[in-house]
């Protein structure tokens, strides 16, 4: 409850580390973690995520972030301070397939999913008494071609504020770059493609096609371009020809909950910067 | 020295496993291993790879080829036989890096890989020294962009009829329809990505810039379509946001030398059978 | 509705397959899928599993499993036949960590695993209610130290002859040899090591103390010797010295509850054969 | 050619990282790479890997390190710093077994081991004209039962004070205690097992004897207990029924030669530090 996560990326120079810890020990801060990469070659960027312990975190932190802002601006940092214990809000986006979202909710229910499902929207009603069950309010918006805008304003009304981070748990639908930008690096979908291969619909009738021996999930970022934003996690499998599209799924649905899992907990744990269109993952 | 194999592959019908191997019993065959697949749905094809073991097998097969014409016939079978003990002749055609042409020597003089290396082709004259002091032919035959018809006729010449199978290991021309008429589905190419994924030049540039956290390799007989032939194997290995397009070359040096090898192994083990643009591969 | 499997070991000799394959030809059944396996070196077991396709299969059974037995002596053949469409039941027995459980369950309704739970079974009341919203009857049978004998009773009142298979998912009881005897080769114990590494108590702990760098998770058959009976699958996950012994449970559970329900599946669809202390898996 | 990597390990206690960062501050060291990790609970040891760039480093070095030793005592710091560009001196031990060694020297010549092979000491002649066609001094040292002594004493001869590592690559002699404790941490043996399964002699036996589904191989730091030493990276493969000991002893031979090579290099650029029984690896 005394602990907090300290994130910066910025252009590098000299003096970086030792400012910064210097800055954390003159605030009787303790460094229990810290993980940095600079980019190569000269001239690329630098980044960091710093756990420290600090006593009675909560009353000071508004002085450490306001103290902080001095020695940030120096250094032309983009960076964010946040309460290890304080917990993400999410908001989880489902349509018709259900082990993602069971994922999520298993792994939060055992404690391995550090956050709050605050809710979970859908375009159609089929999870309302499972979700429902576990105590998670269920919204139930219908996306259909002449109410898209509708749709989005209702989207925007339960999610807008209300929540930190959007999870679209194939979540089948288009997101319009109006809602996007709400949400931008804080909506995470996952894609049952090993990305950049099979992009766009029926990926495992795709990969069938082609005869691949090994099939993948990919869980990133979502931006404008169609399953082209920043890739956070992925994970594959070994098939072979024995397995029909139906296996591949099959197999599939344990890869993608995996992987959009993982990518979630090192979201919500603060482990993930976002530069250009990579991320940089402290795990 | 009395095992051989049979390869068939020919549309569903019922009775092909027990013709084939009354045919066998018969002609005093023991099965020792049997791999079979059927494709579905109904009017799928019908794959099967038998080992077998028949005393004085070198001086019956003739007549044990002529006997099973007849059954061939029947069912329209596509339909081999070969000698276990006999071994595949080999070609290998390098360019300046030498990763994947030496895990081949290497296994070959392990042992691993049951084949003879009968020749090393290129188009530079680097690995001469090399290849020749493991006591194999080195022919150097530059490729320039106006002697390309000179070059693919000394292929044909020091190839055609000479060796069974080419192994392209990291051979960076374009080899011309012509020239793979001669060698179709005798004919390997390592691709250093995860194909689909990076199709074309530069693949591990190309997997930098977008970001993933996999990197792989694919083996797969050599097409007139780019990099577009029949899948033999794939192996991946997880990278990060650490890893420099020299790191990923680096990295995936070792992929492809594992994953080209493996596929040269059944190629010659005679565990691959080419549908259409996939393989069935008995491993 | 119509499709069968068939699984024989026997010694080795000649004229095996054939003499199968002709038999069921000769009975109209057509082979769709087969598997076999000859240990070397000679004189050694042979395996087959069939699926073979049947009209009015189960009307005809009977009378195929007797003609065939004439064939199983002359061959000295252990030997089975089964319905394909013939879900074999399920009592999954757990003690206070549900992991393992809810993937079976959740598996289960999913339609990947093709089985009847007919029951779970727990020294533990926890997962009553969790058990009953599935719609499955929940069997709490405590077990302590003065009442072994007892418990020991109820397990095999509700269970012997009532399910074909007793499913252990992280059940923390010794199984008696009597109670052992009714399941032999149909009792499946999820270990949570890479056997044979870590036999016993704690082992997570244990994989702590020395520092191992990959942590794995053992599906077997419960035989008399503590975690010595034959492995079905095994699995593995890096870890590091960042993992703490709660990280190493945590990444664990993510591994026994994919093995075990690898291992269950296989079991399920007929595709494992014991021989001795070991298993031929035909997947 | 001005980069350099300092190594830390001591007790956690507030302040290090900013201790040590304004001290290479203040020199004039830019860090470009750090990673740490503090063992929890309260009370733990605390690692860093620092890398750094500072011009005219060689020429600085003696007093840099100087005006550490003051900071390095008050924390009573276990450290060092090294040269980047400095290669480490390699002695290589090996039997009858190439395939380690192979892989060794073929990374060296690839420039993906940065380190000097200073010599081959085998307890057999086998390999010397492998070895000396690299241009690397062999050692041919016979062991046996009655010349113990005297092949240590050479043992000691020619590698004391001359090399800095030595690294096993399947040689099958005991190291004595003696000729260990020059070597403390700085000789790597690769085990064939996945330890601790299998610990001591014919690993693949044990493995295939015990039906394992996965097998794999260990590289660890040499210890008086056999097989017991520090952990620094293993790694493995899916086997199957279908594979016999020969078969495992060949893909063991890939995993071998892969694993001790990644130990090797880690080894070589100064990401392990040992702490008890373990090792951190900052990789």
């Amino acid at each position: 409850e005394h602990r907090a996560r300290m994130l910066i990326s910025c252009p590098d120079q000299p003096g970086i580390v030792a400012t910064v810890s210097k800055f954390l020990h003159q605030h009787e801060a303790n460094i229990v973690q810290s993980d940095q990469y600079t980019m190569d070659p000269e001239g690329g960027m630098f980044f960091i995520r710093i756990e420290f312990d600090l006593p009675n975190l909560e009353s000071k932190l508004e002085s450490l972030e306001k103290d902080f802002a001095n020695v940030a601006d120096e250094f032309q940092m983009n960076w964010r301070i946040s309460l290890a214990h304080k917990k993400q809000k999410l908001a989880i986006f489902v349509s018709k397939e259900d082990h993602c979202l069971l994922e999520l909710l298993w792994q939060w229910q055992a404690g391995d999913l550090y956050a709050d499902i605050e809710m979970v929207v859908s375009n159609h009603s089929d999870m309302r008494e499972l979700v429902e069950s576990f105590g998670i309010p269920y919204y139930h918006i219908p996306v259909t071609a002449d109410k898209k805008a509708e749709a989005e304003a209702k989207h925007l009304e339960v999610t807008a504020g209300k929540v930190d981070t959007i999870i679209l748990a194939r979540y089948m639908q288009i997101i319009s770059p109006k809602f996007l930008q709400f949400f931008k690096n804080r909506m995470i979908n996952i894609h049952h493609s090993f990305l950049p291969a099979f992009v766009g619909g029926k990926p495992y009738t795709q990969a069938f096609n082609r005869g691949v021996k090994i099939i993948g999930a990919t869980a990133h970022y979502v931006t404008e371009e169609l399953d082209g934003g920043p890739i956070i996690e992925q994970d594959v499998q070994r098939v072979s020809h024995r397995d029909s599209v139906h296996e591949l799924k099959r197999i599939g649905r344990h890869i993608e909950r995996i992987v959009l899992a993982r990518a979630v907990s090192w979201h919500v744990e603060d482990r993930i910067l976002v530069h250009e269109n990579k991320t940089v993952v402290f795990n």
